[in-house]
């Protein structure tokens, strides 16, 4: 049933053309509503009215079978008795009359539409299911893009066209900005988001809400807005991706041009999960995995509605620091030590002045000694601007610093000036802190400043949240310049892994498992299948050493539990007798197993590290792998790292280091470091196995994996892999 | 070195008056301001005037040699030329001038004092400790109790009396709130807290910024808000709670009233630290001990300076949710799933609504199937307030419901009032989560709601963590009434295990550190000490069993690292060639060592859980206990738990609950859980050991200690005390 849902979400159009053009979307040549009324109070009606008062520059056609005239505007009664094909078409008719509507768009040459109504897979309903898909067969059919069903259409601040019911765009329209918003919300992105965002004082470029994403979905919206020569950052707020590999590619595209995407993505948690489904009836996808593909991406990632333009603030202006290095100001100690806190908490670093900024500080403020970072230049400066002034500068030309927080309490308007001077000339980025008032013009606030294009934060954690991300994503940018082509490893046999496969439909038992990733390139233990004694009592021979026997059988997958097994057995006879031991353990564990023998196993060598890695289904991104140290750490402390593949060796040393453990595999205690190459080569293999078996392969699991020091290689113990066919059958 | 900061900021006055009287300081019958000046850009001038703007009742008495009249008010050249004794004297003068005041101050009957000046401890040189003593030394002789130096005064909004330099509090006083507000910071406090609060709507009882407490410290002000009627709810802005025991003590008597603290502790990280030092001299402790502290005392600990106060909005109403299960409700679908997200991230928990909740709300909403929690009520309830008052009422009386979230976007005020009369009126505690504006009156705010003593919130984050910490306060004051009292265990001979540590100053060897903890009742391996081969063998089969040999030498306290141990021994023979191995390895690794012998010791059984027990010194608190799991649970995963003794054994449970790898106590795989009523009866008995010995003990380890399912005693295995006599010594 799980697996159900899960393909469900899987089935998406696979591809679409690369750069959608959504221009004639945005800024139709000529637009129509259907549904539009006189009565502001219903949906059509507001539609309507926040059109009309924000200002539109081409033709536009209320529809409406029973009216003259809607809002004093003249009404047609049908798209077919338009004068002209309406390029975009905005749909807010009662569920049942849609169908009929968007026949009328096919026979009338229309490209774009938007379904503003409700009743699709939103209800749960069986009927609201039939409705979504029956919405996709005429997409598919007629080539008409839909946006919607179930949305609250967009607003386009940048050729000027409000196309929504939202309560926030009721007047002329404001300025446009550099950043838009895509979100599947209406009232959580053009309230929380759009119109918060506006009162702070920044301004958008264009904001879409599109709801149940039966056709145009949150990526192709992302996917425009990176071509968008108006839009330098995109928000977004989303349930669900749909097709998860796209984003790879949007991302790829957005980086490319330097634009940060800062996305807040609902359904982390059981209960967003939930009632994110209830809304739009979006499967919401693992969050563990979301969070890794952000990490691969460059995504910056953020908790609530505010930190989408509290971050946005920060990358509008495109001045990025190079480093984590920070200088903060402040005539408040107590404000230059919470900075101090916040700022390392979250990895900012805080790093000693050099000594030309120490003599050029000490020439202009009474110093006691040298200054501290973050410097609290006490009330020297107060109402002494140019004082001030001088103090940013000097810091901000210290070749240690990357980034600039003067920071301001209550302050006179000259302070503030001078400070926003400094911002607005230096080559580094510089952001305001200012967490109180302006002492003699009490009118004056941040918002000013703000929609001027300067970055004021008023509050210390947001303000070095948004200067801690701008300096990760200026390190993801760096990196993937320098960064290796992920190659597809050398030495994969994948007729020969994937024969293994397709014979073996269902679950692969230890042995077939790892005759499979050994086709795929992994080292695994020497093992034979033994039938009788004698020919284990011969294997053991072949295999030189100790060895571990092991119930080898389609129905006994849990061999501890089963007890059908013996580890670290030598000599002849006790192999012998070890092999009727696990027979006999088998057959009363489970009496009705069809047995296929006995596997006889070379023991690894000892002084190994554990790792277990597998690969997992998603429902956004097909399949993740994850990786996470034996024992007690994945299965108590649940200390595992995933990504989606393919990853390259950077990338799975990355994985690595998020462990908590990591340090077990550098080696603590006088411990030898495991060999980090040979263990990433193979989590980067594990990578490419997922992604070329990704329609194949449900869950695999490798556990354990030995690692040794440099010098002895890594080796897989056991192993099991669960096909498709196997949970589609069950 | 370390050590003499520790010490120093030990060396406090150690107890003061359970009840300090501070009516006279914060309403005075009489009030001189030393340093009173015409110029208001210089701190006596702003002083001033802010003082006569706010509005004072009582005689008040600028104080200026060389002025007739400063800011239209007559002025007086000396305290000793007053009409009357002044209850409270501000000194604003030159540091140079300090001292001579303070002793007109003296002459005239003055009770407190007010150092606005600095050039004390935070100057960071000797000339400012020097002046610091000198004034602890003034108030130890006359009694005069003094605020500051290096501070910026105090505002009382109850009885009216702003006396303070802040460009917060320049016009007329504010309505009183009952929030107060301690902090030794001046600008981060007033600005950051006290307006932008004020700012909010929200009003204040008191502020007090008390600098560098030479006298008067942060705990001596929350203690008079604790039985201030004028005020039920504490924020702290804290750099350094200076004499941390007596937190215990303030904190409960908070809690007896009901009244929540909520700290700032500035000084986290080690950046903080070194800004906080810079800037009142403080030193902060360890930042891990604070926050178990905190949680010991049910003290509500945040991260920014506007959590104070949102968390305070939250609590200043008086009620508090009876458990962690929450509703919300929302128009917006989006809203609805990223509240859902968020508070089960926090730990608050959406439960199923009841049959009759469910009821309810099919008759009013146009429900498909049963509502979820959070609900969408979807637009049906726009514009019907009647609607949207009654499923908030229907929820709020649901007898699984907690504390109920109306959550609103855009809303015409005819919502927002219903949604504010259902607050107003229930029992249980209802919060406004408002993110938009007022569709039908633009100038209706929150803020208007807030001053009429509404929570309303304008994030979902905030508004969750203030709901989640309200639960958590609630929860902390029933568990506190029905706790068990914490008591002395039995089994201690304090007189013998004083004795052990006086006998060895110093460094206690493996063998007296076990002594000591046997004396004071904990369970350690059978051992004896053997001087030569012959006894060793005496002692193996006195014992029966394997043992363990290891050296025994002041000298050579890393047995491990010098290899003079052997374990797991059998056999007279054995036992003998093994003493001669010790003996012989330590003579290879520590040639000049004294060997005291080597002791023989019985092995503890096998199947044991490993834990780590340690008495760690704190400059705040004196000392904290710490417990982890051996290992790499201590030593790679930093995985720690802290407390301030003494505790009991709810408390030393709630102590391991904290612990990630918490599971593995509890049984996994099949494994029986350990005795956790031994086990937490032990570190109650350490928490008893930590307080008792005080003044003797610097650093205390168990490592490890073993722990066995119930039925099998613990066993301390090995143990290291350290003094303070040796610690003084380096």
């Amino acid at each position: 049933m799980d697996y159900v849902l899960r393909q469900g979400a899987n089935i998406q159009p696979a591809s679409k053309p690369a750069a959608l053009d959504l221009q004639g979307f945005f800024a139709p040549k000529s637009l129509a509503l259907v549904g539009a009324t006189e009565d502001r109070s219903r949906f059509g009606g507001k539609v309507l009215h926040r059109l009309k008062h924000f200002g539109f520059n081409g033709p536009f056609y209320p529809i409406n079978p029973s009216a003259q005239t809607v809002q004093g505007l003249p009404c047609f009664s049908s798209l077919r008795d338009l004068p002209e094909s309406a390029e975009h078409v905005g749909i807010a008719v009662p569920t049942k009359f849609i169908f009929d509507v968007l026949d009328d768009c096919a026979a009338t040459g229309v490209r774009f539409v938007t379904v503003f109504s409700a009743g699709f897979t939103e209800a749960g309903d069986t009927e609201g299911l039939e409705r979504q898909s029956r919405l996709k067969a005429f997409v598919d059919k007629t080539g008409i893009r839909v946006m919607g069903p179930n949305c609250n259409g967009f607003v386009n601040f940048v050729e000027g066209l409000a196309f929504t019911s939202s309560g926030t765009v009721t007047g002329a329209r404001s300025a446009p900005g550099n950043i838009g918003l895509v979100s599947q919300s209406g009232g959580a992105a053009q309230v929380n988001v759009m119109w918060r965002a506006q009162e702070l004082g920044l301004n958008l470029s264009r904001q879409v809400s599109c709801g149940n994403c039966a056709d145009l979905g949150v990526l192709d919206f992302v996917s425009y807005m990176v071509d968008d020569p108006h839009t330098d950052v995109i928000m977004v707020l989303v349930e669900d991706f749909g097709r998860g590999r796209e984003l790879f590619e949007v991302a790829k595209r957005a980086a490319d041009r330097e634009k940060p995407i800062i996305v807040l993505k609902l359904g982390r948690t059981e209960a967003g999960s939930r009632a994110a489904a209830s809304h739009t009836g979006a499967i919401t996808g693992s969050d563990a995995v979301h969070d890794a593909v952000f990490k691969q991406c460059g995504i910056i990632r953020v908790n609530d509605c505010n930190e989408l333009y509290e971050r946005a603030m920060m990358f509008r202006r495109k001045k990025l620091p190079n480093g984590r290095r920070a200088a903060a100001l402040s005539i408040s100690g107590g404000n230059a030590a919470i900075i101090a806190d916040l700022g390392e908490h979250l990895g900012v670093e805080w790093p000693r002045y050099a000594d030309s900024t120490q003599a050029g500080l000490a020439k202009i403020l009474p110093l006691h000694g040298r200054a501290t970072n973050p410097s609290d230049v006490t009330s020297a400066v107060v109402g002494k601007p140019d004082v001030l002034r001088n103090c940013v500068d000097i810091i901000a030309a210290d070749p240690n610093i990357d980034v600039v927080i003067p920071t301001l309490t209550f302050a006179v308007r000259s302070d503030v000036d001078q400070a926003v001077a400094s911002i607005e000339t230096c080559e580094k980025p510089l952001v305001l802190l200012w967490t109180g008032g302006c002492g003699d013009q009490p009118d004056f606030k941040a918002r000013q400043l703000i929609q001027a294009g300067v970055p004021v934060y008023r509050d210390a954690l947001a303000c070095l949240r948004s200067v801690k991300d701008a300096m990760s994503y200026g390190e993801f940018l760096r990196a993937r310049k320098g960064r290796e082509v992920v190659r597809r490893p050398q030495g994969i046999d994948l007729k020969q892994a994937g024969l293994i496969l397709r014979n073996n439909a269902g679950v692969l038992g230890e042995r077939e498992s790892k005759a499979f990733l050994k086709a795929y390139g992994f080292p695994v233990t020497e093992e034979y299948l033994a039938k009788a004694a004698a020919e284990a009592v011969a294997i053991y021979r072949r295999i030189r050493g100790r060895v571990a026997l092991k119930i080898e059988s389609k129905q006994i997958l849990h061999k501890t539990e089963s007890g059908a097994m013996r580890l670290g057995i030598e000599g002849a006879e006790n192999i012998a007798r070890a092999f009727d031991e696990v027979i006999g353990a088998a057959r009363s564990y489970a009496p009705d197993a069809a047995l296929d023998g006995v596997l006889v196993q070379a023991m690894a060598p000892a002084g190994a590290i554990e790792l277990i890695l597998g690969i997992a289904p998603d429902p956004t991104f097909g399949s993740a792998i994850m990786v996470g140290l034996g024992g007690v750490h994945v299965e108590v402390l649940r200390d595992v790292s995933f990504r989606v593949g393919p990853i390259g060796i950077d990338d799975a040393h990355s994985m690595l280091r998020e462990l908590r453990a990591y340090r077990l595999l550098e080696g603590v205690r006088g411990q030898k470091p495991v060999d980090m190459a040979a263990l990433c080569g193979l989590i980067s293999r594990l990578s490419w196995l997922a992604v070329d078996f990704a329609d194949e392969i449900d869950e695999l699991d490798i556990n354990p994996l030995f690692v040794y020091p440099q010098g002895q290689a890594p080796c897989v113990i056991d192993a099991l892999v669960t096909t498709r066919q196997r949970v589609a059958a069950t």
